[in-house]
């Protein structure tokens, strides 16, 4: 069935397709199953209220359900039923009920069919009228001409009772027995969403597979540049496979009118540019907020969920204005902000201002590290928004939208956002805490080895440093939104009562502002370092990262910047890890030099 | 003397001008006189090098000076004692040495005169030649016409050897002894610099008095709008009285071309506008990091050293614009920093993305609170930098200069950065931190009262917050740098133990971004309140305050933001103080319902 992972057809672009599916999307198919779950309590019936379920009915409806039907039959007498019956037998021919259905023949319902078919379990359904509304979007296409059931485990918000009632409604028939192995689709019949993904380079620290979420090792931590073969993924679905040639990006305006813009378009139509960016995962450090003060939801990301590297593309500033969008002038103020919208699913946006700033370097990006992206990081184009947290820099590229309002995806209006140390994610009212953009102030620990006079290549190290006895190096990054630089990095070998300060490397950064980490290193000799190293960053604005993990807990465990601590085992010489950074004395293992 | 007070004259818009009398500039004078302090000591004597030394040769020099000439005149001959004594008789008729001279003939050599003198202490010199290279630019002309000892208290870069050496090379004579009481020059002959200072109102707070450095009293900290005559006053010196209809500001592009804009023509040329913005200065809270980690030089300023108003004006950028700067297409490369000059000597600078920034907001203002300004806040006109540390919003605007380097004030290259906290003074290269413009986000206590049931009032105040047993409110600010706004304030009554939010106030802002502060109050049961309240607050970027006064501290105590605790007394049910509060007691009194 790798079919369906061809190219996805695009529909219309219209303003029903911009809302993945999502929690925050699924209020509007609560309110459309409304009725469905009222008649199941004693609350008084209403009538249908949208088109999905005016022209349909249902041809084996849940038990609860046909309860609800017999008695509102029975109350309504005997012209309602006649109208039923006469409905039902209009539409016999085109999906005739209770029928078996060949899996061949679902299959050929796909994508390219006028009727677009999909399996639940054993039950067949032809959703084709319900795609045109699904408020998730044409990603439900993905899943037409074979089983659903696994985009359902990923889209984990569809397990609802009031959702399967809708799909009932588009019940067809059922799965001919004589393609089933023992009772059930046989499991190479079911799709798997994530079989196309690419390979991954094998020193990518992988928290789960599929979806790939894989942070960068330490090692690779070390370089200005990271090579884009351990840069960390973060993909909230599958990787969508696309052909370059047939891609197209299509610009929306807020009257509606759009263009559409072929990678071709892009590369001859506008000027390209090049930046040096850093992307960090909004969940990077997670993992030490979990451990040091309560257990916060999400993926336990140690220090490597951030990279940073060359990005190629041109900018969306002018591909804007080519579209239509007046930036200076006559500006629309209809529009706040611009929707980024991804070919798996994932979308999300960011403020006009940002994206039309001549010094913000908004990039619809094309190559990374001087290659075309890799599948993993948005091949074709993706969206790199420096400055901001890297859920912004939306990968697979297809629509980008203006709009009065912000993406209404569950990752602009939920997810990534923190709310006060005192809150659960029960308590809260989503829309009083904005959505995570420009990140604050970052730094942390990557390395802590010991460089040992005892043997040559240590003492030329030592000399370097003009040191002569054994010595301590600790290496890291600093990191802060919104472009600004940082400025000095105070670090601790006795556990924060006194700071020195790290040297900062050099390197050489493109853009209008600092959207680059800065590497540092501190030396400090080794009878006078303590066993736990601290560190904490100041940025041009002279924002500092706070001390503790309680007083900046939240409960999604987003942007843990509380000082970050690394410890020294003197066993041996080797570097070892502090408890928050156990993974990092596994990667490292013997630095003694 | 008052007539020195009168405009200022203004010199030709020579680069020359554009450094105050620091201490960064001192080190022009330093090259200029490095022939005299070598002279006195056993390195040999090297040539003069500069204008001001070859043009001229003491009257009267000082005693080291005369055995280094007579050395000198030894060594070199009667030919060139010669050419001295022919010289001394060609100049001996414009300035009669070793004469006695009435105070009142100093004061016919002011600012009008073609010859302009000064006294110090008991001597007269005519520094008419010195004018020109002054490196503090024309300020000295403040003192022409008097006595210039008491400027050299307030710029104290001149009590040095070096300068006095200088001065020397300008001896006229003594003040004729006529004159004199008691062998000095009378105390009312003696220029006071802040004699036209204006008058404060009294709930103001004052540090110093000469120059004003007076902190908001805390019951006006209450309000969104500061009241004009409580609006914190930072001088460094005194205020200059400037007729509004003869003040011109100069405008100078980078290759030297000027514009000169009167009131009137600002006021008529471009368009008006107005914001909501905060000021702080960059001292706000030194008090509390003196107190709870060890003592940072600089006054001592509580809570109030920020206030917020409404400013109107119009754009800098407009202005720029207009003067010859193009702002969007050919932008000149050269121009990185706006000088801003005030008519005291003050000066410093901003980014030039920042001045015209079109989001940027950043204005020349005429008005605060909807009135002219008041001559502290810098009337006729004052820079207004939204976002930046106030120290950037230059007051008695009279120059704006367009450089590719910052300005060599000291207040940009030196007092306003931070540094370590393991820095002292002596220990830093000023060169390593950037000078402060955006602001940290930081937020204080402003207000802790109890609010009883014993009375009506009281019991009324507890209504509204749907209470019946008594409450404490407490009350403050909180605000970002940047325009980034506040979106959430953590407020704790144990401590930091637990963490509750207060309650944000919608006050109405104007500008493109969140210049203003944010009002919060918090309320809570009295029986549920511990003794001691902290708050800390974050911005939209998601950045926060640090813990620790010892971790942030800096010897310049600038840019105190560790959390501000805050104490409630269960004395009486009074409104108490912390420690580190002690004055909120005293203005507050009992605040009990």
């Amino acid at each position: 069935m790798s079919k369906t992972f061809n190219r996805l057809l695009r529909g219309p672009l219209s303003r029903a397709y911009s809302s993945p599916v999502t929690s925050s999307c699924s209020r509007r198919i609560y309110s459309a199953t409304t009725v469905r779950t009222a008649a199941a309590s004693p609350v008084p019936f209403r009538p249908l209220t949208t088109t999905t379920t005016t022209n349909r009915i249902p041809q084996k409806p849940p038990t609860r359900w046909i309860w609800k039907k017999v008695g509102a039959a029975v109350l309504a007498g005997s012209i309602v039923v006649a109208a039923v019956f006469e409905w039902k037998d209009a539409h016999a021919e085109a999906h005739p009920a209770n029928r078996y259905i060949r899996l061949s023949e679902v299959e050929r319902h796909g994508q390219t069919s006028d009727r677009k078919w999909v399996t639940k379990g054993k039950r067949v359904y032809d959703i084709t009228e319900w795609i045109e509304v699904h408020p998730g979007g044409p990603v439900i296409l993905q899943a037409v001409g074979g089983c659903i059931d696994r985009y359902w485990d990923i889209f984990s918000v569809h397990k609802k009772q009031d959702v399967y009632d809708i799909l009932e409604q588009y019940f067809i028939g059922e799965v001919d027995p004589r393609d089933l192995v023992d009772g059930k689709v046989p499991a190479d019949k079911v799709e798997d969403p994530f079989v196309l993904d690419p390979k991954r380079d094998p020193r990518l620290l992988q928290h789960t597979q599929q979806p790939c979420n894989a942070e960068t090792p330490s090692q690779s931590l070390g370089s200005f540049i990271t090579p884009n073969g351990v840069f960390f993924v973060r993909n909230h679905f599958w990787v969508p496979k696309i052909d370059e040639k047939a891609h197209v990006l299509h610009v929306e305006l807020s009257d509606g009118t759009a263009k559409a813009y072929s990678l071709a378009d892009l590369k001859s139509k506008f000027e390209p540019f090049s930046i040096t960016a850093t992307l960090q995962c909004t969940g990077n450090r997670r993992k030490h907020m979990s451990e040091n003060a309560k257990p916060a939801s999400g993926l336990p990301w140690n220090v490597g969920a951030i990279s940073n590297t060359m990005w190629t593309g041109v900018r969306l500033r002018d591909v804007l204005e080519d579209a239509g969008y007046s930036r200076d002038g006559d500006v629309d103020d209809n529009v706040r902000h611009v929707h980024l919208v991804g070919a798996e699913a994932y979308c999300g946006s960011i403020p006009i201002s940002k994206a039309v700033d001549p010094h913000g370097d908004v990039m619809l990006a094309y190559e990374m590290g001087g290659k075309p992206l890799p599948r993993d990081h948005g091949y074709p184009l993706r969206a790199l928004i420096p400055g901001h947290t890297a859920a912004r820099s939306v990968k697979w590229l297809e629509r980008v939208t203006l709009s009065e309002d912000e993406s209404p995806s569950q990752w602009q209006q939920k997810d990534y956002k923190c709310f006060g140390p005192n809150k659960e994610a029960k308590d809260v009212d989503w829309s009083t805490a904005p959505a995570i953009q420009e990140t604050p102030v970052q730094s942390a620990i990557t390395e802590v080895g010991v460089i040992s006079g005892d043997s040559r290549k240590g003492r030329a190290e030592l000399s370097r440093y003009g040191m002569k006895e054994d010595a301590i190096r600790v290496k890291g990054y600093a990191f802060s939104g919104g472009g600004r630089s940082i400025i000095r990095v105070d670090i601790s070998a006795d556990d924060g009562k006194t700071w020195s300060q790290a040297d900062l490397h050099q390197d050489e950064t493109k853009g209008h502002r600092s959207w680059s980490w800065k590497k540092w290193e501190w030396v400090v000799p080794k009878a006078e370092a303590g066993r736990v190293f601290v560190v904490k960053a100041v940025d041009e604005c002279y924002n500092s990262q706070p001390e503790s993990y309680d007083a900046q807990w939240n409960f999604r465990g987003n942007l843990t910047t509380a000082w970050h601590r690394a410890e020294h085992s003197e066993d041996d010489q080797n570097v070892g890890a502090s408890q928050e950074q156990s993974w990092l004395g596994r990667t490292l293992g013997r630095l003694s030099l």
